[in-house]
């Protein structure tokens, strides 16, 4: 029988999604299963059904190594979510996610050519997400995590990463902290600075800013300020704890307390990853040749036309401006490396050197072209081939 | 990039499945994830993805019946098993049961044109099963149980049933109720009895064997005997609970007790769901023309050869032997049905009308052909037809 791609009733009268080219394209969504072996008779059903199947299942369940061989299993993802932070809707619930995580599986095919199955998950508190995750990961290479609310996207990816023997990767984290760092090296070749030696500060402390703030500790970034709603993360912050209190211990050398605008005083990097809104006059005090990174999408902290008065280099989440921070540069490659190394994790020295592989296919860096294309065909088989290097 | 279908190192010295076609079938698995819509470049990136997507995810946010529309909820099953009752060899574990679900889904494409998703859960309890299958439910339009164990699949069906507003099927049960049902409907109609008159013999009290007793119940057969490795499910059975004492509640009118032996005298009817082996002895005391199902796989209860001595009827599990009693006649018309009709639920009425619906697609029934041929392509859509009419 063919698959069904259009049970409903499309076009009706009064329809308000007939016309619109998103929903059109959306029609019976955006993903199939398929039968990747031949099933023309008997024999076929003989040897991959019963009774050859058990054959496969007996030897696997003496050898379990034996299933990266013959089954799915090695280049098959799972993309979890629980609806908990979908895009910039919020928790609008596992089903009102799923158009997201099929788009999603349908860049891991695209970009990385593995198997993605979208997962949407009923919420439930950290130890039952868990739980329920860790039951269901068996039959996958890797999980992909997505749209999950910070703070609680930190602790699931941590219980899962030290249950698991498979990659455990929070996507809206690591995903967007490589691209940054990637963008940020070649950020640096433009305006003539040491990656080290920045004064950056960070405009969101959820998923993205935290894992951003760490990964560019981890790369010897040494003043790094992290600000949240309230302002900056320091030393009068008795309100924080978890992530934010971590990244408060190692981050502000400076010990600096207030808003923002305190913050970005001479600073050479500003990285919005919070759906909020920063002030020109802010912006307007920062270093010479800044970098700001205003990647709230669809609208950036700083609309770009005032970030460039005051920045040498200027890049945003949408793909209709110049420097696009996406993830997709990283996270097809990452786990395509990954699974096909047979990686237990995706360390940070992993994280590292994709963010400099993906910033050296940018042969010359400009100001308006710091990160490859996202349609870059060398970019994916790069990361992959350096994550599985490092496994 | 491509698929890796082969990443591991097929072929080598000493490789114990290099030249075993069953084992080179299963290089790199069964199945794949396709993107069905094309992605071509930017524009459809913004229209599959950011910032199209927000807009769908949106409006199911607001009105969840459109994700029956523009998801692939509607057209896509889990398949899920927990690898605690795989085939003939028991308690695998999940991973080892993965090549099975991969077949399973191969034949929900093939024959449901279903887009169907192996999961291979880490076993636990029966709430905990129950818990990790609901929480993943939202996505699926339906779920297929699999290859479960007795009695813990009982009540994890039947809590998930209640629980869920989608279809909950365990295969292993009403599959091949359903399809044995369909055999005896044209088995009586070739020794020329009545379905309601027959006395008949059910060995093996798992899965398979409480779903057939059920539903002969619901048909009106009033002279059902179940019998398990201990005899026949009767008034002296101190020992049993559950769905085994509610069946013997109802069933064997002439409260009969005693080892299987005592049930076949005079039967009309054994059908083998036990895995165990019937004496000749026993077999030879049934009435004249009798039927033998004997479904045990790979080796049935009795040697057809045997059974055909004194039954006018043999039917097995296997493709071998005239009279294939095979679930895959039911399964993927009854889920496509109920997933094309948006029912909530897989009534007792809508596996009776598959099994009439089955059957009828035998013009001439004879002893040798009772049922349709696996791959008779009328049979799925016809069950899908009669399923999706009682929805």
């Amino acid at each position: 029988m063919r698959t069904p791609t259009d049970p409903s009733t499309p076009g009706e009268a009064g329809d308000p999604f007939a016309n619109d080219p998103v929903f059109i394209a959306h029609e019976g969504g955006k993903l199939g299963v398929v039968a990747t072996k031949p099933l023309a008779g008997r024999e076929d059903l003989a040897l991959l059904y019963t009774p050859g199947v058990a054959k496969v299942s007996a030897a696997i369940a003496a050898d379990a190594r034996l299933a990266e061989r013959y089954t799915s299993k090695r280049h098959t993802v799972a993309v979890v979510t629980d609806g908990t932070a979908v895009l910039g809707l919020g928790n609008i619930g596992p089903l009102a996610a799923l158009p997201v995580m099929e788009g999603k599986a349908v860049l891991f095919k695209e970009f990385g050519g593995l198997d993605a199955v979208p997962l949407c998950l009923e919420t439930g508190t950290v130890d039952e997400l868990v739980e329920a995750i860790a039951r269901l990961a068996p039959g996958f290479g890797g999980i992909n995590l997505e749209d999950i609310s910070a703070p609680r996207c930190f602790d699931i990816e941590d219980k899962l990463a030290r249950r698991l023997p498979i990659p455990v990767f929070h996507d809206d984290q690591h995903g967007t902290a490589i691209v940054v760092l990637a963008g940020l090296i070649n950020g640096c070749r433009v305006v003539g600075k040491d990656l080290a030696d920045l004064r950056i500060v960070i405009s969101g402390a959820g998923a993205a800013g935290i894992a951003i703030a760490n990964l560019l500790h981890e790369v010897g970034v040494a003043d790094v300020v992290v600000c949240d709603s309230r302002g900056i993360l320091g030393p009068d912050r008795r309100d924080i704890s978890g992530h934010k209190a971590r990244v408060a211990a190692w981050s502000n050398p400076r010990q600096l307390t207030g808003p923002i605008g305190k913050a970005l005083i001479g600073a050479e990097v500003l990285i919005g990853v919070s759906g909020g809104t920063i002030e020109e006059t802010d912006v307007a005090a920062m270093a010479p040749d800044a970098m700001i990174f205003a990647l709230a999408n669809p609208t950036p902290e700083v609309h770009p036309d005032i970030a460039g008065r005051y920045a040498a280099i200027v890049a945003t989440g949408r793909s209709d401006f110049p420097n696009q921070i996406n993830n997709v540069l990283a996270f097809p490659g990452i786990f395509r490396g990954a699974l096909d190394a047979g990686a237990r994790a995706i360390t940070t020295a992993m994280k590292i050197a994709a963010a400099r592989a993906i910033a050296d296919l940018v042969d010359e860096p400009t100001s308006d072209a710091i990160v490859p294309s996202v349609f870059d065909p060398r970019v994916a088989p790069r990361v992959a081939s350096i994550v599985a290097a490092l496994s």
